[in-house]
């Protein structure tokens, strides 16, 4: 008998602190809402996945592919110094990778983003850009 | 006319803070000196390289399939609780992969560990069996 597995559904913690810019063939792409770093978020859409070693080895591929679009397009974007591409998930356990812009002299520069500073709003209609560019310029379907 | 490529080595920095445990088919293996975590870091051998993106894509291919068979490695000789896996370079240029096995109450916990805790020497004859424990699990040639 199979047993069916539960559906992927987004964390709520990431769910509450991003804004959906659209899914690639594994992944949903998040923006983080944090001013301070033109930030994204990959979540392979597998349930139960908390490592890269979760994922089959061909999604793992297909993550790999999926990280590259993605960085390749925030960096095209925003002309970035330098690209820190992390799955960390020490807090949050669903399998999220995280591909964030930095410049030097940012907010947290040379430090990682990761609880350097507290996240900034994006003052009203600031965000959406950014989401429209990063869908532009991936080529979402 | 071709001009030559500079020759890849490995950066002071990395060269000062780790030891080597072997190369891959793209990458020299490095286990950081620093016990408060069992760490070890990627560097694919190619000159010039500071973004995932600055590798061909059968090399970044090939990458995550590093990353897959040293993160597994990691988790089987740890037991850890979460792996960290990241590409920073921040402060070293040099495209570097850090994967890091974390546990729940260690010195930076939840926290990343960039940054969060001076490194702490191994006491003598504790690195080499961690880096043995490499070899013998990833299985170099």
């Amino acid at each position: 008998m199979m047993i069916a597995a539960s559906p992927w559904s987004l964390h709520s913690r990431l769910e509450r602190d991003t804004m959906s810019v659209g899914d690639l063939p594994l992944s949903r792409l998040l923006a983080v809402i944090d001013a301070n770093f033109p930030w994204v978020v990959l979540v392979p859409r597998r349930a139960g996945a908390s490592e890269i070693i979760d994922l089959a080895e061909p999604e793992q591929a297909q993550l790999m592919i999926e990280i590259a679009r993605v960085a390749s397009a925030l960096k095209s974007i925003t002309g970035c110094d330098k690209l820190n591409v992390a799955a960390i998930g020490n807090v949050v356990p669903q399998l999220h990778i995280h591909v964030v812009a930095r410049r030097v002299g940012d907010a947290a520069w040379p430090k990682p983003v990761w609880g350097a500073v507290p996240a900034k709003p994006y003052a009203a209609g600031e965000l959406e850009p950014f989401i429209t560019a990063l869908r532009d310029t991936i080529g979402f379907a």
